[in-house]
């Protein structure tokens, strides 16, 4: 992710993933790829932003809650997550959140 | 920041912060290190993640928007965000949001 995301209007959805990593990642940079590109393919997509230095922080939008549910429960998602809570993160947390306003230049 | 952020119970806020640096950071590191401690001391303030690669990601977040615009009004503040604005963000886009719900582990 090279630029912040251009997105519409507010009111949207924003997802805040914030995690830490395991010593076991084996697997993990080839899922993480496929999973931002298959979310990006979703219904009601809007834009991801994503950098991991200690932390690791993606921030996907999204049209409305309804988007965000189709995407929690695609069947390759969910087995991604799965993986993910076992192995992947020392530690997560994720954030659905309502995007009221937005500023920016250029 | 070495880990996310320990929010209490949604309803809270979140600031997303995304921006590219440009070529020209003389100063950046300092004040974003300084802007970082002074924004922990704020009233209101609950943590903040933050990491960069391409783009750099900083999510903070708040007990209300009153605490937001506290934040948003203070001088040593204003007078960082206004050389970032014209020298050091090549591109940003901040967006002010309302945590709704929160999951994660462990």
């Amino acid at each position: 992710v090279s630029e912040p995301a251009r997105t519409p209007e507010p009111p949207y959805y924003a997802v805040i993933f914030s995690s830490v990593l395991s010593h076991d990642v084996e697997g993990y940079v080839q899922t993480s790829d496929r999973m931002m590109a298959l979310a990006s393919g979703q219904p009601g997509f809007l834009g991801v932003e994503s950098a991991r230095e200690e932390i690791g922080i993606t921030v996907s939008y999204w049209r409305d809650l309804d988007a965000i549910n189709g995407w929690r429960r695609h069947a390759e998602h969910v087995e991604a997550k799965r993986i993910g809570r076992t192995r992947w993160y020392k530690t997560y947390r994720l954030r659905i959140c309502r995007v009221e306003r937005e500023y920016g230049a250029p």
